[in-house]
């Protein structure tokens, strides 16, 4: 075989066998396949697609390159979540605790954030003490004593995604349908989990522009899932603005804690319901996604959401006490408010502006490795669809600086307001 | 500017702009694009296409990626021709001392062979003492003197191009128009010549397989020559058999020969005649082609063409009695005899097939570097359209070893027979 031969392949139209496709990653991974060819391949797909098969043969490839990690040692039924990048996404610190709460296992390894959206791990190290690292052992016993973990990565996952993924990153070959879906599930495979639920975002600042784009990668994910022999499902979600109103590590811990305690934003609590509600669905708790509603609904009002989130912080070395207290995190130094320059309705958020202010301010890394501020951040003051006159606060800005006149003019930009009312939908399609 | 936007930007077809085009070719040359990046744009032009104006502005970036030759101190008019790569294309042996012998200035660089396709200095070493290296004064002053220059290159002419092409010889990206026409054009503008003359072959083993795409590369050409305010004119001509009798270097170098003392194959012969008589029409030397021909036959008539081969190959230190004494060329060791199989009409001769069994033969180059036997080749006994009796000589094979079993097999699949006769045209199109 003749990676020359397979880039022609690909590029005539063809399909990839699955030998071929191994062979392509297995090379790459070991360095025997040049990048110069690999790129060429990536972009031969970009152009040409994959079907199906060899979709799932590629995440099979990428998904047998490292360690799969052996949750068997965990009794019960194994979770794991993932969404396609979000701005002010903390959805898992909500939805974790929830449905570990009702018995379920949640055995979790997050990533850090990158760009506009933040990670899961940078939020919970906003918590004094808390450790993202357990050994794989510690991991697994952690799960079957509080039903809930929330760790980086124990082991070498997947190194093939990893490596192709930093390629199509300086190669224009990201926005692959077929290349986001094997990259998301060969790690979602490779986590171990029995139910995996999918949150795939939708609009001018996510990968997927419009609702059509979306349901093919989502749909295209949950076949591969099937394929597997998973419990799946994917729900479409509007990125017309930023999940809830904070943005930024611990503003969003603390918005994750309002909602555990019934206080959430409308939007993010009505997502976590959706996700977590579909889990329990393909987990054959509920018997159908308005029942799994109202148990996600009880767990908050009894509360028993909140004090799983609190064991977990606690198991991981963190101190609990700030769950119970959200006033404990140290403020920033300086907050500035942001006022509106016009009167109108909200009709967009620009979610990336907004993401990427939060990372100037110090919230998120502009590249691998950078240091970040727990502290600082965006907490916005009004939704799509609010009312606002000229001079109400739209948004403040928690910063650790003085001078954030840059920040607060791109966050000012985001705003886009018209003379009549939007609605707004947040929950755009299911696909299972 | 980034190279990853513009990968992006050629992906999604947008126009990149001269300034565009130069950042990349610049910079890949100087090692600043990595290969990765260049192969992924590669791809995209591949499936995205170029437009004249960016096939001009990129032809125009490779050509000063390096030297460009300064003919100025050759007086009159400076030709040059390119063949986009034949089986058994000596073409340059008679046009170049047909047109010199005329009075036109022929300063040619020529390339070495690779894979099935022979290279015109390797057709001239088979002659005892020819060196390609000629300085560039002296190149110079032979052209004036003798009307006629077939060297090696002297200097660094579109170091981009090398590049380039060796990298989309690995990537898949070979088979792109604007690239082709690119690569083919940043060559003959750094030659220096005023008159160009293109041979663009079609067929199954050709670059360009119908005449629909040959025609769309040749006017791509054409129109990038033009910009450079050259006299142009591109030939498409039928690649379903070899060009000629002889494939071989010193078989060819003898075939040239016989052709320049009017014994020389039909097809050969006419593209000869059609080539240099458009070159001798661009350069206002003949009013039409009809007369042009004429000129040229009158040239053959007369040995003027043969003569001037002989002076060629003695100034540049060969042995100018071989020109007139051919039968001076030492044979190879063993001549063997191949018979056809069938009786009937010979429909086609798979010329691809043809230059693999004389490369491997020992006529042409697996890999650059390669040692090639002069003396070893093919001839054909009969050409697409002849009558053939089973068991007639179609071929025979000159060989340096006794065994050639696997390419006697090779020569005699590459002939293809039908019942009824099949005509055959050479000349398929002429674009200017």
């Amino acid at each position: 075989m003749r990676t020359l031969d397979l880039i022609i392949k690909k590029r005539s139209k063809e399909r990839l066998s699955k030998e071929e496709i191994r062979f392509l990653v297995d090379g790459y991974t070991k360095g025997e396949v040049p990048d110069y060819q690999m790129s060429a391949f990536l972009m031969a797909v970009y152009f040409q697609g994959m079907d199906e098969q060899e979709a799932s043969d590629l995440t099979e490839a990428m998904l047998y390159s490292g360690d799969v990690l052996d949750l068997s040692q965990i009794k019960g039924i194994k979770i794991d979540k993932h969404s396609t990048g979000g701005v002010g996404d903390k959805t898992s610190l909500v939805v974790g605790p929830l449905l570990a709460s009702l018995g379920i296992k949640v055995a979790k390894m997050s990533g850090r954030g990158l760009g506009h959206t933040g990670g899961t791990l940078d939020k919970l190290e906003s918590i004094p003490g808390y450790r993202i690292q357990l050994d794989e052992t510690s991991f697994i016993r952690q799960v079957n004593e509080i039903g809930i973990a929330l760790v980086g990565q124990t082991q070498e996952l997947v190194p093939a995604d990893k490596k192709l993924y930093a390629l199509r990153d300086v190669t224009g070959t990201v926005e692959s349908i077929p290349l986001i879906a094997s990259s998301i599930m060969s790690k979602k495979l490779a986590s171990g989990a029995d139910v995996i639920s999918l949150d795939v975002k939708v609009g001018s600042g996510a990968f997927m522009k419009n609702v059509e784009s979306a349901t093919k990668l989502a749909e295209l994910m949950v076949q591969i899932g099937k394929r597997f022999g998973k419990k799946i499902s994917a729900v479409l979600t509007n990125m017309d603005e930023p999940l809830g109103f904070a943005v930024g590590n611990s503003l969003e811990v603390i918005e994750a804690i309002q909602t555990l305690n019934g206080h959430g934003p409308k939007d993010f609590t009505e997502l976590c319901l959706e996700l977590a509600g579909h889990t329990l669905v393909d987990a054959q708790i509920a018997g159908n996604l308005e029942e799994a509603k109202k148990m996600l609904l009880a767990q908050i009002a009894n509360k028993e959401g909140l004090y799983t989130l609190k064991k977990l912080v606690e198991a991981q070395g963190g101190d609990g006490d700030y769950i119970l207290h959200p006033d404990r995190f140290t403020p920033a130094k300086y907050q500035k408010q942001i006022l509106s320059g016009s009167t109108g309705y909200v009709h967009h958020i620009d979610a990336l502006a907004i993401g990427n202010a939060a990372m100037l301010l110090g919230a998120g890394r502009a590249k691998m490795g950078d240091e970040i501020d727990h502290s600082v951040g965006i907490v916005l003051s009004c939704k799509v669809g609010d009312f606002v006159q000229k001079n109400d606060v739209i948004a403040t800005i928690y910063s650790n600086r003085e001078d954030v006149f840059a920040e607060e003019k791109m966050i000012a930009e985001a705003f886009c307001f018209q003379k009549d009312p939007t609605s707004s939908k947040l929950i755009l399609k299911v696909v299972k």
